[in-house]
């Protein structure tokens, strides 16, 4: 183990930072006069000291980092600091009378840092402010974490190297060196968010948003995360005006950053359209929105209006991951929702902080597909897999199929997992599809008007596996399984 | 089109065959004094002249085929001989005050010749005995065509060569030239064939079926077809030891017949034990009967005997895609019965009457997936996937990947399909799922103790057009959607 603490010291040093993050709740508690600022600032103090002393004293060990050292720090990282995010929502429940336990806690900030917006918590218009403060910010910040963590946290505290890129964006994200440094390319893919951030912040708040509602669901938009702390979700607000907005911002945050940096560079979109991740994102969530729409209209749900109003909205969140809602959707035929669902498994970016497959993934398997079926009638054919113009190398497909391969046992698993504990399975079956995409959102019990308090510790525990699994991208959570990589 | 006429002609050689076989049904109508004759007789005769007339107009049609002409063969044959087949169904209904519509008996015909074993039919103890022997009978017919079409019957009327061979084990079966030509390996799998038949039928008639039962049994039991001539299926005779009696042939019956060929050759069954597709299927299929069994006794559905009998027998059926029921298992925790039918997408061998992905594409693929983790911490590491200790070639794992995502992308989509029409989820995802596996049982609607009959014909049609997609491996017919396919 001696070989690990290296990446002992790195998870110190972040734990670090990230308890200083609990400042954001802490001010909004005290702003708020709500008593419970030691909630905070005691954990906060905790970790920054744990943190800072770990960091401190494990100083000698900053040997050259391998692969697998990136791929154990992103994996502890993500499984440890939500347990660390936990405390102070276990602490307020308890405060409030509404005491959860450490399963629920665990899962509540595992669902906040993975951007999938899950909640265990009931009665959110009564929350105090600093905790829905706290559960939107860790949203943005995981957003932050998604986009960045592997990126150019992990160089710019001495980790080298893109072998831990993999880590993150186990498939297809063009390794495009924007700058000739990452941790530059982190402060540009960063600089995008911020500015995303604002824009949608102002815009939130000029249509009507009161400025702390603006703020929290700016959190939950830019990062498609879905938390609201309103119980009806964004439909409080009953604004088409706010919901066209979102829906703007929910379909530029489901594209690759990276793309936005480079045409701000360039000052050019033309480069941006021309991508064919970015046509085919947004292409799917358009028409899928408009399929889901004309659906409901057909099966006279709504007229026309309305139907596009809802359709668009929650589709688009859905298939955003993002999983904001403004209808009880599970009153509609239940192919609608389903249909939502699955399109939350691809109809997002690499790049961005959405979750599932990705759609470069997606878009290249189509196309291996059909090389496959050329085969067979022409088996001489060459016939290689292109990506905007450029052959993608076997060795990627392959690890693309095998990422689909994981995430379609991983789903078919987790599902049964569940189903065994007495859950019924289009509740399973959405649950697990809903964390392992982060999409926070599924079907039946745990459809829009539901939410995941009914479950016991052990099928939280699943849930927020899945979804750490989704957020690792799978390989990096499942590699840590063969003997092979504890060896030296 | 002109191209495609040899295939005409191949399809008119098998149309008059295929006609000929109505002789069994029509015998026992004639014998049982039914009155139905002539609603055999007439098909019969015409199917005979029009193939025999067709095959003989068309004897200038013979020029080499290639690989897509074999394609179009099969295809054709699997999609148009249960539409023959259907006629007598479909006249029999109307002569018994039991009407049913085209697609329904289409569905009926594709269900018995693809093996599946799902049903539209009700009342089955009191259909005409002849009625009962054709459904059971073309199932029997339908497992010699599964193992036998594509390595015999064709080459035996002309067409040559393994590029056909591709359409029916799309995938991995081994290629072993068991004797110099097809045609004899083809006659070698039908003596297995038949052995097993009459070693099955003498089986259960001397453990107290009555002969015709064990005759119409047999013929379901040895083709992994699992239709029955009485509403309780299975469950009807009630009886341990025959039961015990059909898992032992179910399981002989998933394992590959041509590995059979070959011990019964050598007078040795070492190198039989010694294939790990062998193994692995004979292994899947006992633990998981085992799995289900202690599952049901830990839950107090049975006591332990009982536990034992039941989940053995209903798991072995289903997951060999058999699909003969004891047990209304929809009562049992929905765990049990989703379980089996997952298993039945994995658990029976190439080379058998079984459906589903086959035991050695699974086993590859377990393979395939453990070498790209192991490709994430040590990417210079050569890996080979490896099946029986010979190397398998790249390109046959992207072949297996491919069908792995054809067969869940229409699993996929055929679910969605039935679930706009109406059907609940679980219902229709397991329909899917019975279907394209040909198990033909699934779960809540379509489980054992329900059937096909309150489909549409929109429904059935979906039904039976998964099922012939599941049989002909799905990238045959996949191909056929290539425009490039029907350039010349
Ligand atoms: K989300
Ligand atoms: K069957």
């Amino acid at each position: 183990m001696q070989d690990f603490l290296p990446v002992l010291r790195l998870l110190c040093g972040l734990l670090g930072i990230f308890s200083a993050t609990l400042c954001v709740p802490l001010a909004t508690s005290i702003l708020g006069k709500e008593q419970l600022w030691a909630d905070y600032a005691l954990p906060m103090l905790i970790g920054m000291f744990a943190g800072a002393l770990g960091f401190y004293r494990l100083r000698h060990c900053r040997q050259e980092l391998q692969p697998r050292h990136g791929i154990m720090l992103v994996t502890s990282v993500w499984f440890l600091l939500p347990a660390f995010a936990a405390i102070p929502i276990w602490l307020i429940s308890h405060q409030i009378n509404a005491p959860i336990g450490i399963a629920p806690a665990y899962f509540e900030a595992v669902s906040g840092l993975s951007t999938s917006g899950a909640t265990v918590l009931t009665s959110l218009d009564t929350l105090p402010l600093s905790l829905n403060m706290w559960r939107t910010f860790m949203q943005w910040q995981g957003g932050m974490g998604i986009l960045i963590l592997a990126v150019a946290v992990l160089p710019m505290l001495g980790v080298g190297g893109s072998q831990v890129f993999k880590s993150e964006v186990a498939g297809p994200i063009k390794d495009t060196k924007l700058t000739p440094r990452i941790t530059q390319t982190a402060k540009g893919l960063w600089s995008v968010y911020l500015g995303l951030s604002i824009l949608c912040f102002l815009a939130y708040w000029v249509a009507g948003m009161p400025a702390v509602d603006a703020l929290m669901h700016m959190f939950t938009t830019v990062s498609l995360g879905g938390l609201s702390s309103y119980d009806s979700s964004f439909g409080h607000f009953d604004s088409a005006l706010l919901e066209t907005i979102s829906t703007l911002i929910m379909l530029i945050a489901s594209c690759n950053f990276a793309l936005y940096f480079v045409a701000m560079r360039k000052r050019s979109l033309r480069g941006f359209w021309r991508e064919a991740e970015v046509r085919a994102t947004i292409g799917t969530l358009v028409i899928g929105g408009l399929i889901i729409s004309l659906f409901l209209w057909w099966k006279n749900i709504y007229a026309l209006p309305e139907a596009l109003r809802y359709g668009m909205f929650n589709t688009i969140s859905l298939a955003t991951t993002t999983g904001y809602a403004t209808a009880d959707y599970m009153h509609w035929p239940i192919f609608a929702p389903m249909l939502m669902l699955l399109l939350s498994s691809v109809a997002s970016s690499a790049g961005s902080t959405g979750g599932g497959i990705k759609m470069i993934r997606a878009l290249i398997l189509l196309q291996q597909a059909k090389r496959e079926l050329i085969r067979l009638v022409h088996p001489r054919v060459m016939n290689p897999v292109r990506m905007n113009g450029d052959m993608v190398d076997n060795k990627v497909i392959f690890s693309i199929l095998a990422f689909i391969l994981f995430y379609t046992c991983s789903i078919i698993v987790l599902s049964m997992l569940l189903i065994m504990t007495g859950i019924e399975p289009v509740t399973a079956f959405s649950a697990i599809l809903a964390s392992i995409n982060c999409a926070g959102i599924g079907l039946a019990d745990v459809g829009p008007s539901g939410n995941y308090s009914f479950m016991t510790d052990f099928q939280l525990s699943i849930c927020s596996f899945a979804m750490l699994l989704g957020r690792l991208e799978i390989l990096s959570v499942m590699v840590l399984l063969l003997p092979s990589f504890w060896r030296r």
